[in-house]
C-alpha cells in the first residue's frame, strides 16, 4: 500500500510506478519507508541498511534507519532513504511497504516521520521511578526534584558545555550540536547520555524565526510541542510575572487613596474580632525592624511604615511580559480607565523569556531555592531609596504556587531515541541564556559517573559560555569537563571580512565557494573564543559544523587552525543532515578531553567593586582596553552598591554579534572602549546586567509572519508548516 | 502517633490529651482522622461510620467516611469526624491513628484531606481506552476526541442542567449543587455519572473572589490544581487571543508603510525562483471573488485588493487579554515605542475568559468545527465596511495548533471519586458563560442510556440557563431533560426586600434569624425562575440549598411554594457540609424527573430579526414591557444584518443581581423598558451580543488580594491559603 504525504497520486498507483515518478520530480529529494516490523523476527538490520543507499541531498539519512532499527521496540519502522534506496529495499525485502515522500522542507516533517518512544518507557530507560515521573500525554513528561534527593550519594557524570564562535544572524548550529553530539554519544557509542537545552519562547514560533528544537536529522522530538506549549513552564511564568506587574501598580493606587488607617484595616483586617499578621507580613515587619507580632501593639509610625511600600514609580524596573511577538506592546501608557482616577503611567511589555522569573527558574537548585529567590525580586526603589521587594508586596507565596510545577525538568527525547531535559530558556542578553541548574544536576546524577550531560550556553562563548562558567556554575556549584565550541567556515568567512550575512537574504558566492583567505583571516575569531574558554581552565574541542557548500580544504583549514590555537581537538561534523553518526568523531574527541584534567576557575570574585568585574570581563573576554560608565551606568552602580548588591556577579548585556559591542567590527577587536550605558538588577535570579548598548525585549512580526504557513490538519490532528 | 495541622503540641501527648485540649477549643470545629488502611482485609465500614458520631458544624461528616472506605483501594483512609467521634474511633478499632485537626477554614484543607484515586483509574472506570486518554500527572487527563467517534452509536445518557434563581453577590451554589448532585447520584445511588463543570480564571483566585471548585464537602479535587493552570487550557487561549491582536496592529502598521508591490513582494515572497500562495492566501483569494492560483496572474487592482486589509483601526473590537486581574490594562495606548513611528492607538486588556476564543472553546464540536470558527472570528471592518476576519489576517492554522490540545475535555474528581470533566470557562455576560459542548458531548455517551450528565450554567437561570437552551443546545443539537434550579433561603430573603448582601460585610440580623414574611415576598424570583425554565419545556427540580442558619419553616416555605410554582418537585439539600449524602433526595428527585418527557423547545427562531429576538427574551424572560435600542445599538443592528450575521442567536450582557438591567431590583420586576446600549458581534462563536449596562471585563485586586494567605509548603510541596 502506498500513502502520500504531499503529492497526489492515483490509488492505483505501485510502489515501482509511485517510484518512477518522483525519480523524475527535481523537487523531491528523498522518501520515507514505513515498514511494517514485524516484531516476533528480529529484522536484519545491516541487510535494511546496506539497501539504503543515500544520495542526492540526504546522504546518510539512513543512521537514522540503523538507530531505530537497532531499537526495533514500536510497530512499524521509518527508514529514509533516497528513491534508489527505497527500490532496492523493496526488491530486496519483498516486504509491503508505504511510502512517504517528502521534499524535506520542513524540520516538522522529519520530526512526524520519526518513531517516537512513549516517554514513560525514556524514564524507565534512564532510571526514573514511576513515582518520579509524571506523564503529560505520551511524548513529555516532569520529572520530581525528589530524584535528585534519592541519588544525591551517585557520583556526577561528566559535563559538557556546547558554546559556539561569534555567529552569524543565522547562528551557527550550537542545538543541533548538542542534540548531535547526544545521538552520537547514545545511539552510536552506547554512553549513558542526557542533553539539556533550553525551552524556546513560543513569539517567534510565529514570528519569523520558527522554532529551536535543533534541526534536520537532529532534533528534540516531537519539535510541535517543544516549541509550543510544553507543559506550560513559560505560561507560568507570564502568570507569576504578571501578578507581580499587577500587585505594583494596585498597590501604588491603593496607596495613593487610602489613609495609612484605611490600609491597615485593609491589609490586616479583623476577622471574627480578631486580628492576625499573615505570615508575609511578618517578614516585613521583621525587615522593617519591628519586632511585634500583634496588630494592636504598633505605633502610628510603625503602622505608616507598614502599609506604606511608597514605591516611587520612577524606578519601577518591572515589566508586564507576553509570551507573543507583539511590538505595539513595546512602550505603552497604562491606567488611562476612569476607574483608575488619573494615575497613569508609562510601561512596557517584554516578551515572556525575558522576565527575571525565567532567570530565578534556571538557576534555582531547589523548591526552597526558588522561593526565596521569588521573594528577594527587587521591583522599584522606595522613595526613600530602599529596594522593594517581590516579598513586601505579600506575593512570594503565590509565586511560588503558580511555580511549582515549572520548576520540575520537562523529559522528552532526540530523533535518536537519547533522553533530553527540556527546561527554561533565560535571554542570554539581560539574563544568563543557559538552561536550568536543575535539569544538569538531575541528569548528571541519571548519567552515572562514566555517562555524558551536555548542555547548551546561549550566544556565542564571549557571551553565553562566560556566564555558564561565572554565573551558572558559581551558583550550581557543578565543574564543566569540556568545551564543545562550535565554528561554522559561512560565520568564519564574515568574520575574515566577508559580504554581510542577513536572514531571508540569499548567501553571496563568498560563501558558496571556496575561499581560504578570507576563512584563515576570519579563525582570529575561533582563536579568541577557543583563549576565552582556556581561560576558565577547561579543554576546548571544536565542531566544525559542516555544510553542503564547505570544501574540504576549508574545513581542513579550520580544523588545523583550531589545534594551533590550542584546542584539544577540531573535528568535522555532518550531524544535521546524518544525525549522530555524522557526530561519532566529535563525540569521541570529547570523550578523550574529558578524561584529561580539568583546572576550572572562575575569571573573577563576586567580592570586587562592580566595575572592576566588569572591566575584567570586557578586557579578558572581549579583547577591549577599557570600559567607559555613562552616568546613569555610574549612579547605578551606586545605588546597588549602596543597597547591597555589588558582590552579585555581572551578566553582560552585549550584542552577539561581535566580540566588542559594535555588532560591524567582526574578527576579534581590540584596543576598544566598552561603553556601559545602564546597570540593572535581577537579585532574585542574582546577578547585576550592565546595558551595552539597546536589547531589544519585544520581537516584532514581519509583514509575512510564518504562521502563514502553520495549519493543523483537523483529521490526523497533524501540526504542518513548523520549522 | 499524632500530626497537628494547625495546632502545634507537645510530641509527647496522648491522642486522648490531644483530644481533650481540643474539645476545650472552640476554634476547632472538627477532626480528621487519618487511620492506616490494611489492604489484606476488608474494613468493617459500618463499624466505623456508626463510631463518628458527628456533632457541631461537621454533621454527617461521615458519609465522605462511607464513600471512601467502601472503595477502599489507596492506602491510608482519612475519616472526617468530631473530637467524640474521633475518640470513638479510636477506641473500638484499637488501631493507631494520625489525628490531623483543622478549624476548616479552607476548602483546600479538606481537599487536600482526601485520597485521589489516580486519574488513569478513574478514566477506565469510566470506560474511556487507554489511548484516548493523555495522563497529566496522577489527577489529571485530557480525554482525546476520539473517544466520541468510537461511542458514536451509543444513545446519550440524560442531560441535567444546573440553574439558580438571581442570586447575591456571594452566589447561591450552583457549582457546589452540581457536585452534590453527582456525588449523591455516584457515590450514593451507584448511577453511572459525569459532572461537567467550567474552568475558572486563574486572575480572581489571587484577587477577591477566591476558586471556583464548589466548596465543603462538593469539591473537584484537588482543587489547587483546578484552580490554577490545570493543563493550560486558558494559557493557550492567552496566547492565541494575542496572537491575533499582534496580527491585527502590526499588518495595519505594515500596511501603512509600505506600497502595494513591497507587500505583495513580502507577502508572496519568491523562494528559489518560485513566488506561491499559501492555502490561507488562497482562501482569502476566493472571499475577494479572484479565482487565480498564479502569483503573477493578479491584476495591480487584485493586488491592492489581496495585500490591503485596509481595517478601520476605530472599529477594532479585538482586545489582547490576559488571565491576571490587572485593572491599569483596562484602558492602554499602545504602539508609543518611537519603533511604531507614532501609530499609537488606545486599546484594552480583559481577562483571558472573557476572550472570544473561549466562547469558541466551549460551542465548537469538534477540531474542525474549532478550527472553521477560530478562522471566521470578525476583528474589525475595513474602511469598505467589510468585516475583517482571522482568516484574512492569515492566522487560522496558528490558531487551531495553539488550541489543538485545549479542545480536549480535562478529567477530574470529585471528593467522592466520581468523574468530572472541567472544559472551557466562556464569561456568563459578554458570552455564554456554560461549559464545553465537547465535554457535555462525550460524557453523554460515556455515562450510558441510563446515566446522568450534570452541567451548570452560570449566573441565574435568566442568564446562564436561557443562553444554555438557546444557543449552546442549539449549536449541540442536544435536548435537556431536568432543569435543576438552586435556591437559597439568603437570597430569598434579599429578593422580599431584604438589606443588601455584600461581600466581605457580615450578613445583616434578616438572614440569621427566621422569616417566613420576607421569604415568601422573596420567593416571586423563584416562581419567576421556574417560569422560565418551564417555558422551554423541560421540568424543574428546584433544590433548596439549606444554610446552617435556616429554620425548618423556612426551608419548608420554599418547598411548598416551589411545587405550587409549577416545579416538578422541591427538595432541601445538605450537600456542602455532608457531600452526596446530602444531595440523595434532590438526586432522587431528578431521577423521576427525568423520567417524565421533556418538550424541549426554543424560545425563538434565529431566523427573526435581530430587534425581534431581543424583545422576546427580554420580555418572555426578563418581565420587560418593551427593550429600547440605544444610537449605537441600532447602528450595529444594521450593520451586522448588512454583513449576514443577523441570523446569529442573541448572548444577552446584562446584570446577573437582578431579572431586569438594574441590580437594585429584586424579586420579579414587571413593566421596565430594557436599554441596549450597544451590539458586538462574536462571529466565531456564534452569537450577537446586545450590551444591557457596562460590563466589567477586567477585574482588579483588592488592597489585600488572597494572595496574601497563599503559600507553598517547600518541603511537602503542599499549596496553603487557596479557598
Amino acid at each position: 500500500g502506498i500513502s502520500a504525504n504531499h503529492i497526489k497520486l492515483p490509488n492505483t498507483a505501485t510502489e515501482a510506478d509511485c517510484i518512477a515518478s518522483l525519480n523524475g520530480d527535481p523537487a523531491v529529494h528523498g522518501f520515507i519507508v514505513q515498514l511494517p516490523l514485524d516484531s516476533d523476527k528480529p529484522i536484519n538490520t545491516e541487510k535494511i541498511t546496506n539497501a539504503v543507499a543515500p544520495e542526492k541531498d540526504v546522504d546518510g539519512l539512513s543512521s537514522i534507519n540503523a538507530g531505530k532499527l537497532s531499537r526495533g521496540d514500536l510497530g512499524d519502522c521509518f527508514i529514509p532513504c533516497t528513491p534508489k534506496g527505497c527500490m532496492e529495499l523493496i526488491r530486496q525485502t519483498g516486504k509491503e511497504v508505504a511510502i512517504h515522500y517528502s521534499l524535506l522542507q520542513y524540520d516538522i516533517e522529519i520530526s512526524q516521520s520519526c518513531i517516537l518512544k512513549p516517554i514513560d518507557q525514556v524514564a524507565k530507560e534512564v532510571g526514573l521511578l514511576p513515582d518520579e515521573v509524571e506523564l503529560y500525554g505520551q511524548t513529555k513528561a516532569k520529572v520530581h526534584l525528589s530524584a535528585l534527593k534519592r541519588l544525591k550519594n551517585q557520583p556526577d557524570g561528566k559535563y559538557i558545555v556546547v558554546t559556539g564562535i561569534t555567529p552569524t544572524p543565522l547562528g551557527e548550529g550550537k542545538s543541533t550540536t548538542t542534540v548531535g553530539l547526544v545521538q552520537a554519544l547514545g545511539a552510536h557509542l552506547h554512553q549513558n547520555v542526557f542533553a539539556c537545552v533550553r525551552q524556546p519562547s513560543q513569539g517567534p514560533t510565529f514570528g519569523i524565526k520558527g522554532g529551536a528544537a535543533g534541526g534536520g536529522y537532529c532534533q528534540v522530538i516531537p519539535m510541535e510541542e517543544f516549541n509550543l506549549h510544553l507543559t506550560g513552564d513559560i505560561h507560568a511564568i507570564t502568570a507569576a510575572n504578571n501578578l507581580v506587574a499587577a500587585a505594583i501598580d494596585t498597590r501604588i493606587f491603593h496607596e495613593l487613596t487610602q489613609t495609612d488607617q484605611a490600609l491597615y484595616d485593609r491589609l490586616v483586617p479583623s476577622v471574627n474580632g480578631v486580628r492576625k499578621f499573615s505570615g508575609i507580613q511578618i517578614r516585613r515587619l521583621q525587615k522593617l525592624g519591628i519586632n511585634k507580632t500583634d496588630p494592636m501593639a504598633l505605633t502610628k509610625e510603625e503602622v505608616s511604615l507598614f502599609v506604606r511600600l511608597d514605591i516611587d514609580p520612577g524606578t519601577i524596573t518591572w515589566q508586564r511580559v507576553l509570551d507573543t511577538n507583539d511590538r505595539f506592546l513595546r512602550k505603552i501608557t497604562i491606567g488611562q480607565s476612569p476607574t483608575e482616577k488619573g494615575f497613569s503611567r508609562t510601561a512596557q511589555f517584554d516578551i515572556t523569556v525575558s522576565s527575571e522569573i525565567m532567570a530565578v527558574l534556571a538557576l534555582s537548585d531547589g523548591l526552597d531555592d526558588m522561593k526565596k529567590r521569588l521573594g528577594r525580586i527587587v521591583v522599584a526603589s522606595s522613595r526613600r531609596g530602599e529596594p522593594v521587594t517581590t516579598d513586601d508586596l505579600g506575593v512570594t507565596g503565590a509565586l511560588a504556587v503558580l511555580m511549582k510545577d515549572a520548576v520540575k525538568p520537562n523529559l522528552m527525547q532526540t530523533l535518536e531515541g537519547t533522553p533530553v531535559f527540556v527546561h527554561a530558556g533565560p535571554f542570554a542578553n539581560i539574563a544568563h541564556g543557559n538552561s536550568s541548574v536543575l535539569a544538569d544536576k538531575i541528569a548528571l546524577k541519571l548519567v552515572g559517573e562514566e555517562g555524558f550531560v551536555v548542555t547548551e550556553a546561549g550566544f556565542g562563548a564571549d557571551i553565553g559560555m562566560e556566564k555558564f562558567f561565572n554565573i551558572k556554575c558559581r551558583y550550581s556549584g557543578l565543574r564543566p569537563h569540556v568545551v564543545v565550541l562550535v565554528a561554522t567556515v559561512r560565520a568564519l568567512k564574515m568574520h575574515g571580512g566577508g559580504p554581510a550575512v542577513t536572514a531571508g537574504v540569499p548567501l553571496p558566492k563568498e560563501y558558496m565557494e571556496e575561499n581560504l583567505q578570507l576563512l584563515a583571516k576570519g579563525c582570529s575569531n575561533l582563536n579568541k573564543q577557543i583563549q576565552n574558554a582556556r581561560m576558565f581552565g577547561v579543554p576546548v574541542v571544536v565542531a566544525v559544523n559542516a555544510f553542503r557548500t564547505d570544501t574540504k580544504a576549508e574545513l581542513a583549514l579550520v580544523v588545523q587552525l583550531a589545534k594551533e590555537a590550542g584546542a584539544f581537538d577540531a573535528v568535522e561534523c555532518t550531524h544535521w543532515a546524518e544525525g549522530g553518526k555524522g557526530a561519532v568523531a566529535l563525540a569521541q574527541a570529547v570523550q578523550r578531553a574529558s578524561q584529561t584534567p580539568s583546572n576550572f576557575t572562575f575569571l573573577y570574585n563576586v567580592e570586587l567593586p562592580v566595575i572592576d568585574k566588569i572591566r575584567l570581563i570586557a578586557q579578558q573576554i572581549y579583547g577591549a582596553s577599557d570600559i567607559e560608565l555613562l552616568p546613569e551606568a555610574q549612579k547605578k552602580v551606586a545605588l546597588y552598591t549602596k543597597q547591597g548588591f555589588g558582590n552579585l556577579p555581572i551578566c553582560m548585556a552585549k550584542t552577539h554579534l561581535s566580540l566588542s559591542h559594535d555588532p560591524e567590527k567582526k574578527g576579534a577587536p581590540t584596543g576598544f572602549i566598552l561603553p556601559v550605558r545602564d546597570i540593572r538588577a535581577s537579585v532574585g535570579a542574582g546577578f547585576l546586567y550592565p546595558l551595552v548598548g539597546t536589547m531589544t525585549t519585544m520581537p516584532g512580526l514581519p509583514t509575512r509572519p510564518c504562521f502563514y504557513d502553520i495549519d493543523l490538519d483537523t483529521v490526523s490532528g497533524e501540526v504542518n508548516g513548523l520549522f
